[in-house]
């Protein structure tokens, strides 16, 4: 399903107003701070108290009721990575006294075993002077209250120590998942392990497995061992493996919902077996090595494909405790149907007037299998239609109104439009999407419909060494988002949060931040990377699914280039189109000097990375990227130097350069400058500012903006 | 056998004279460039002709001769890597006509599935216009060709390039060792099985795997269940586990050596077994958590010890498939023998003399044992005596005179005195140390006898996220000196072609490097880690055994502090100290400036620092730190001002800033700066070098440094 977004893309302004927004809240970001400190989620409900609870080495813990071998070890960890911020030693053992513990954890039940859908998750945390109380009726509610207790610790010259306060807190949403997708790049278990963890710091509950695609089949199988031998190389996840997943999951209180995607995206599937494809008699198949939407797909009028998926999916079903499994459904163009003259007459037969029609029946056939083996179907957009059984899932990568539309034909769905962090949006972004509009006239039965969402990583670009950086901390906002209440939706306060949770994120094992260095030293082949590391944090990859158009790669192809070091919400760029703004809405001439310094800065470094893209091979495909910054440099110290002298620029001038920027700030090895918004406005200011002294701060950054980024001409 | 060092200790003056020896290397360092490029152990033989071998998108692999599926693996992890490098999607199919493909490998024997000691392990690689052929009798040998291949690597204007290069490798000893104590603290799977990677980049060929201490049981035992269960905390490989690490190794070309180490360090074996302790009757144990040499030992006296430790070899014996393993037997001090009545009995009626006596029947049974199953012992230098049979090999943790003793009386033996990794000593120190003495009387016979040594890991203070970067990059050093001829000892060109080996390492997952930032990250609890790697650049962690004195931990506590993050041979350090020797050596005025401006710009640093400190609580121990290198960067810039304005200070100003400075670099948070030796030289030439013009630059340097670091006065 993420093929189709190629078709739409991201505007310029539309980051612009994200940044925008950021600085227009600064004033509430301090309340917010106060109010929210550094948690993420932000709990339901939070009332600050006075006092705290001092962590010293006699910091000891307790447990009452009904507690699991699952919660004694999350506690063991947790407390293990208490030790890792504060250098402490800690009890290992129990305090025998509840009532003398510096934290007693008290479960009423320990739940399921597995967790299910649905499960209650909530738990109430209590921090006075002289202990910290979390009470949850199950044992996962627990594992999200020590979460929330982990992300209290604070520390001033007085030590360590937890903020008195109390919380209430439950999810808003049920389903609360990651997609990863094993498929197009394989992933091994420690990525998926660290990712998981990841997960239950910011109380994400579902891992959507995405484990077959044209690219590869990732699951062994012991009825058709040849799918999984054939269709990997070499690289699938054995059914031990798959169970030492669940059960890492289980005991971080996930769920595993494996994803078998069919009857498109199937490619791995015909290679050992492609008398099930629906490509001419005799067609045989290789695994796909490019990135895309392709034509081989199952046969659903041949008896031989049921056969082998009903064996294949008792098989799964076994192997897959979690009551939902996915059936994709995604991006079947039916090509190969429309060419071939047996399903053509079969159509005709049975009366299927159309594709969809076809893959309907061939997924009420699918649904058959699933509801003997005890489980519910779950499948994309393309699935749906009125008479599924109601305990269909939909998985809408059409967006809110498909979903609303189907709720209030009474089926369930999980929200991913919005939540696509392959695309390499910012953060704030995805944050302001929720699976509810807060406009919507569903009915409070029909929203409850709307289960939750699911982040998805779609893995064409995406190696082990770069996949925690194109997850995290990205995927923090989204967690909020599906956790919290509606309302914590201010885009300052969550970057000021999420860079913390970054922080906490690493000490888990994630790689999202320390690879970045790493991949710029073999890039430069030198620990002389400041340079680069100044680009780096100011270009983003392109978005959406351009990278592909002007960067060809397969899934062969290593991910070692500078665009796979780069992230998405380049934090450099964050800061210096902010300050542009404050400068347009504030005192110039402050914030010009600001601006002067950071690009005085930026100009220091060009010299020395441009003499490394010389000579560095691997960087080759820079060389205009960083002449170009060179160009983007000096035009932003021209401007700053307008406003700092108070000089208006010649008449031409303004659009003159807004047209050279234009033009320097067109993607270079699939990379594009975060800072051009922030360029663009300070080129407009300089030309309008003197003009706009009475306006108001407002008026101001309307004008300005309205220049910078001219509404696109209407479509051809 | 680490212990006993701690009577030792590392002089200032030692550390300085390598970072002499550095500069004054610097002529001939131009000279070692272009013979040595980068590449690490240095080969026996390389002669560097004109041409070039050029990378693109079609360089193609060819096989000759017998090849194995070990081959293959080596060969497609190593094409990774060089995309990795290069960014080119590379053919993944055998080129079919071996004339045309780019790298041709021939190898005339797959050789030892497992490697054994002694395989042959050499070489030819030529590398024209045309195609790179490496030529091996074995598979190893084309592995370790391999590396060096890749190691070849260059890049420019035009891309990426082989050398032309005819190279003619084999290695200067055939043991060439890393011990990993996975007791102390349990090292995880990843952790091995990348450090077995990096092993094999640098040609390192034995894993020493150091299984069972005090303070761990880590090796699962089906015979005796109860010793890896009660003995480990849980922290223990399976023998599946052991198999796979066996296995990986050997599909890299090392070989896995086990130790079990008694009849000490054996606290864990007794937690489930005391009856076979030499303890008091009824005596019990637990898993000992503090460093250090411990009483408790296995009792020589009682047969139900020889029961145990019989059917306990033999399954190891068939677990482990090489032929060696290690007994251990250090630093028995024997006090329970000595209170143990029924030992002393024995002793008496056996004609037993001494302990040494008592330990040397002990090993005589455990001899008896091993050979029937085929295994040759090995042990530490206290196993050694005249009447063992002579394929025993002793472990030299005494030095090379030892050995050199040992190899007279006809036994083999190999040195690991000088290579204790964990005594966080410059790289320069370990690299000068050799297995044989320069000027070693040993015969030719006699000095076959020195198989090699091993870099040792000792894990007292590693933990999975420090221990990479306690291992590597000063392993490559002692790994050149195992490899490559005894003339290749040029610390400034070494120290070079380190700084490229790091970097290569990362591509191989090892986490030396990038952990560091994220260690500093969790210690401030902020993204704004500047100043404290500022900091972090230029001082250690204390040498040989001083940090546990000066920061008493134990096994259970965490390795989160500023000296875990720290790591030897702190970069900025050495660059600090190289320029004060060369102010001294050369242009004063010139190389005055550069450190004027170098510790201005850690001035600057410093008051970001200072606030961090305050509120970071985790960062506590280090305000007397930061306070004092506040202090020495203000000396070092009164002095270089003198330097600077050629003033000559008053004359008590010398001594007592010597005096001061003593003070001020004392370990604090068990941390030293590493740039004190430099400061100190500094306040010396400012004192000193208006009387010194008409000397040379060696008696300048000589007297200087004669006053800086004044000869310790004779020990009371």
């Amino acid at each position: 399903m993420q093929e189709i977004l190629r078709t739409s893309f991201l505007i310029l302004a539309i980051i612009f107003v994200n940044f925008g927004m950021v600085y227009a809240q600064d004033a509430e970001t301090e309340r917010l701070k106060t109010e929210r400190r550094d948690l993420m989620p932000v709990p339901a409900s939070v009332n600050w108290k006075s006092g705290r609870l001092p962590v010293s080495k006699t910091f000891s813990v307790a447990i009452k009721g009904q507690t699991d071998e699952r919660l004694k070890s999350y506690i063991f960890r947790v407390m293990r990575r208490l030790e890792g911020r504060t250098i402490l030693e800690l009890p290992r053992e129990y305090a025998i006294d509840a009532s003398s513990a510096q934290l007693l954890i008290e479960t009423q039940s320990t739940g399921n075993a597995v967790p299910k859908l649905g499960d209650d998750e909530s738990y109430n945390l209590e921090v006075t002077d002289r202990q910290a109380v979390i009470t949850a009726p199950t044992t996962v509610g627990a594992m999200r209250g020590l979460e929330t207790f982990l992300q209290l610790l604070e520390s001033d010259r007085e030590g360590f120590y937890f903020p008195a306060v109390s919380i209430q807190d439950k999810p808003r949403f049920a389903w609360r998942g990651l997609m990863i997708d094993s498929a197009r790049h394989f992933q091994p278990m420690e990525v998926l392990k660290r990712n998981i963890d990841a997960m239950a710091a910011v109380k994400l509950n579902v891992l959507h497995w995405h484990l077959t695609e044209d690219q590869g089949f990732r699951i062994e199988t012991k009825k058709f061992p040849e799918l999984h031998q054939m269709g990997s190389d070499g690289l699938f996840y054995t059914q031990d493996q798959a169970r030492e997943i669940i059960r890492y999951a289980a005991d971080r209180g996930i769920r595993v919902m494996p994803e078998f995607d069919m009857p498109g995206h199937a490619t791995a599937w015909l290679v050992s077996h492609p008398e099930i494809g629906s490509g001419a008699p005799g067609a045989t198949y290789t695994i796909e090595r490019r990135p895309g939407i392709f034509d081989p797909t199952l046969d659903p009028t041949n008896e031989k494909t049921y056969k082998l998926l009903k064996a294949f999916f008792k098989e799964m079903a076994a192997l897959f405790p979690d009551a939902y499994m996915h059936i994709g459904g995604d991006e079947n163009e039916g090509k190969q149907w429309n060419a071939n003259p047996k399903i053509q007459a079969f159509m005709k037969k049975n009366g299927i007037k159309d594709n969809h029609a076809l893959q309907t029946y061939f997924n009420k056939r699918l649904l058959e299998f699933l509801q003997k083996d005890g489980k519910i179907m779950m499948g994309w957009d393309e699935i749906f239609q009125p008479d599924l059984p109601k305990d269909v899932v939909i998985h809408s990568w059409r967006g809110q109104k498909a979903l609303a539309d189907a709720a209030r034909q009474g089926f369930q769905g999980v929200l991913s439009n919005g939540y696509y962090i392959d695309l390499m949006q910012p953060a704030s972004q995805h944050y302001a999407v929720d699976p509810i509009a807060a406009d919507t006239t569903l009915t409070a039965e029909e929203q409850k419909r709307i289960l939750g969402g699911e982040a998805t990583m779609w893995s064409e670009w995406v190696s082990p060494e770069t996949i925690d950086s194109r997850i995290w901390t990205r995927t923090a906002a989204i967690a909020e988002r599906f956790w919290s209440p509606r309302e914590v939706n201010q885009i300052g306060d969550m970057y000021r949060r999420l860079a913390v949770v970054d922080i906490q994120l690493e000490e888990l094992g994630l790689t999202h931040r320390k690879n970045q260095a790493m991949m710029l030293r073999r890039l430069v082949s030198s620990h002389d990377i400041s340079a680069l590391q100044t680009l780096v944090s100011i270009i983003e990859p392109v978005k959406e699914y351009r990278r592909y158009n002007l960067r060809k790669q397969t899934m062969l192809s290593p991910l070692t280039g500078l665009i796979d070091a780069a992230q998405a919400d380049a934090p450099n760029a964050l800061i210096f189109n902010r300050a542009v703004e404050e400068l347009i809405s504030g005192n110039s001439a402050e914030n010009a000097e600001k601006i002067r310094l950071t690009l005085t800065e930026w100009r220091a470094a060009q010299p020395k990375l441009a003499a490394q893209v010389e000579t560095a091979a691997a960087l080759s495909e820079a060389k205009m990227l960083v002449a170009n910054w060179q160009n983007i440099n000096a035009v932003g110290l021209e401007a700053v130097s307008y406003l700092e002298k108070n000089e208006t620029p010649p008449a031409e001038w303004r659009d003159a350069t807004l047209k050279t920027l234009s033009e320097l700030t067109k993607p270079q090895a699939a990379l594009e400058f975060a800072i051009a918004p922030g360029v663009r406005m300070l080129v407009v200011a300089a030309a309008e500012m003197s003009k706009l002294k009475n306006a108001s701060a407002s008026e101001r950054r309307e004008k300005i903006r309205s220049i910078a980024f001219p509404k696109p001409a209407s479509k051809k």
